[in-house]
């Protein structure tokens, strides 16, 4: 179609159909841009015609802003990721952003995933990693756009950050299954590089009162495989809790099929059971999960208003910090007995 | 730092700071110009202090190819299609390729999607969704780039599929259940427009053979829920199959649950069940699930593979439909009883 690379339409193929000259083609396409309505019409028909889109890479040149967002993600197997992902995919879009994504393992190929974006001039970064490290903060300072972070500890003067109420959670976990009668509750803890989980298990403690002193400390890694593994080892060493909170439904779900497939244990009847984040497996018929709603539309939401705030036009770095409250949502996991 | 929106470092800041001429450091990264090595290294010393990055944009507006690719997803609440973008957004990463991620709902909303992401000289559109009509096909087709569709049954000139061998796996499924002695089948279909569940079920009654005469034919709409209800419906109506294939492993999930809780029927005692995906959850221990495994990694390297070939310079538009087989994962859910 004459196009520079033998496929794509160009306003010069538009601008030779209508009859017109390239620039009136590019008014067209603009809104601010003035140009007599036939005209207009006539370069749109013809444009139709072609199959013609319109270039942004242009005005992303002059302006440096390419109204794109680097969205990073790890662990998509974790359906709260995914969930949170397509809320913001969707949001975003509805802001007028693309989204570049970028999918790390760890924190060492994120710097050279962001290497990556910067070439594009995304105009923002936005990340569910959970990952808290200082090099992260540092590598992520040093971009100089502005960066969102879900349920992180990162600091710096261009990171804002985004969180679920994570220690007040805690504490409610504990209340509840002090109402329930619970004698030697268990905590079921992601990794240590989670920040949300540290403060649910700190909230937990703190609401546990004098029966903190029993607590049953478990590890894992936030799967469904560890918390499977974790319950069993602890069933095998003759421990047996009668209440546990697990910092997320997937280690949840690991810990219900574990109690029951390794001493014949029943959520809750046995054990008093909760987790935190409310994927949709949570609610299937098998688990009927007690369970934190982090509330992924709010998360997302309040994120995004950051977003525009500081890349409203004179936006100066900011550095907020939001809080997002989650409720518990009560389900067959907990009883009542 | 000089930059033209008052935040970025331009080539120009890193010249100065170097002593040299913007030119030089435009070759100083550019992987074929000629340069002095110490002049590079001069160069990239004062990149580094500056934390430049090079700037890709107008490499994209002289050579019309962005490296970025368009990829259309819908329903990431289903873990194989979590899975499958995980996979695919790291092999275009190997390729050097860039991901612009759209979220649509329905096909209604792909096209004002499409026309977002050509303003930015996508390369490419990859897509997992599960919609097959003309009019997609037709909206697709006028892009004039490669678009390459997962289990779809589009067809145009620059469309290609990569599809899961989804009738003999439903052949397969059948002659498990006529292994374990199942006299009574019954197939829970997902949505009409789903190709690959079409062809699913075409397998399954050919696999019958005879046995296909009395088939109970269920319909959900390849959610956890939709399997759970229409099993829910099925048994209320006093219908009780020995044998069931689901469309995907969300439904039979679904299926597990409802035929535990409404008639207190156990898989594969009383019913011999299997579904498709290999989604992790099929394998945890409340549903220990029989499943087809797609090979998420084979389809995505199928895919990648087409699309280089579609990218490579003076490609001609290529159609081409692969057809990757399904391997059969056997689980408690199947038996032997």
């Amino acid at each position: 179609m004459g196009a520079q690379d033998g496929r794509r339409v160009t306003s010069v193929d538009v601008a030779k159909r209508a009859g017109v000259s390239q620039s009136a083609v590019s008014r067209a396409f603009s809104r601010t841009a003035s140009i007599a309505p036939a005209t207009r019409e006539k370069i749109l028909r013809a444009a139709a015609e072609l199959d013609y889109r319109p270039n942004r890479i242009p005005a992303i040149m002059l302006s440096g802003r390419s109204g794109m967002v680097g969205v990073v993600v790890g662990g998509l197997s974790n359906p709260f990721y995914a969930s949170a992902l397509e809320h913001l995919v969707c949001s975003l879009r509805d802001q007028g952003l693309q989204v570049l994504l970028v999918h790390v393992d760890d924190a060492l190929t994120l710097d050279s995933a962001l290497e990556q974006l910067l070439g594009y001039r995304i105009d923002a970064v936005v990340t569910a990693l959970a990952i808290g490290s200082e090099v992260v903060a540092q590598a992520l300072g040093t971009l100089r756009i502005p960066v969102i972070c879900f349920n992180s500890r990162l600091t710096g003067p261009w990171i804002s950050t985004v969180s679920s109420n994570n220690r007040a959670a805690g504490v409610t976990a504990a209340h509840l299954l002090r109402e329930r009668g619970v004698a030697c509750p268990a905590w079921l803890a992601g990794p240590l590089r989670n920040a949300a989980s540290v403060a649910r298990g700190e909230g937990f403690r703190e609401g546990l009162g004098a029966l903190a002193a029993g607590l049953v400390s478990l590890q894992g890694d936030d799967t469904y495989e560890s918390g499977y593994e974790a319950v069993s080892t602890m069933l095998a060493r003759g421990v047996r809790p009668d209440g546990m909170f697990c910092s997320n439904d997937m280690m949840a779900c690991g810990a219900i099929d574990a109690l029951r497939d390794r001493a014949g244990l029943c959520c809750p009847r046995d054990v008093v059971l909760l987790g935190y984040d409310n994927i949709p497996q949570g609610a299937w018929r098998a688990y009927d999960l007690t369970t934190f709603d982090q509330g992924v539309e709010r998360l997302v939401g309040a994120a995004c208003a950051l977003l525009a705030e500081a890349l409203a036009d004179g936006a100066e770095p900011v550095s907020q910090s939001l809080v997002i409250g989650a409720e518990l949502l009560e389900r067959g996991s907990t009883g009542p007995v």
